[in-house]
């Protein structure tokens, strides 16, 4: 497990630094399945699956528990047995460390829940 | 408030019928903000929007548990203070009754939550 998830998220203000292209390749190899999706503003996705709903909102409960403790909220798409997370930071329009610790986090969250 | 409301969902199998683009017409006057997106497959969508996180939270689990009562499952989009909603059946690749049901008690599970 990533290093990344004893870190907790800084306050991330306009301005705040992008993490480097070579440091998000660094990052990635700490994280599983994320992939960066880069379009206008780069993403850090990934889709989890779950054997039923009940599980499935389970995830996005904790995802946003997460969220609140962290005040960083990634995009979240639910479909049944399946939940599409996507993390940025709004106000820089692209990747901070948070989003990577955030991706982290949520990984260690979906192991918590028996499959 | 529409009589959608007061319907419950039939099962919906392969085979079982679109509503038929006239009908969709007229069920959209009875709901509110809801649209019809047509790309491959008819879509009923709307957007909520909520004035904190909490609150985004509790529709998705008022939405959910109808999910589960009516057993369909729309997807469902979430980012801090709104929530985007999609019905369709996946079983007939397009609207059946049970979309503008769900899209009516959605509207209501929305009214509900104080703003």
């Amino acid at each position: 497990m990533s290093r990344l998830i004893e870190k907790k998220c800084t306050a991330c203000e306009l301005g705040a630094p992008l993490v480097p292209d070579e440091q998000q390749k660094d990052l990635l190899k700490d994280l599983e399945g994320w992939l960066i999706e880069r379009s206008d503003i780069s993403k850090l996705v990934k889709t989890f699956k779950f054997g039923d709903y009940a599980k499935t909102i389970k995830f996005v409960n904790l995802i946003a528990e997460l969220s609140e403790f962290e005040d960083h909220h990634p995009k979240i798409t639910v479909e049944w047995g399946k939940v599409y997370l996507e993390w940025w930071s709004h106000k820089i329009q692209g990747l901070h460390m948070n989003d990577f610790i955030c991706a982290a986090k949520s990984d260690e969250i979906f192991l918590s829940i028996e499959q």
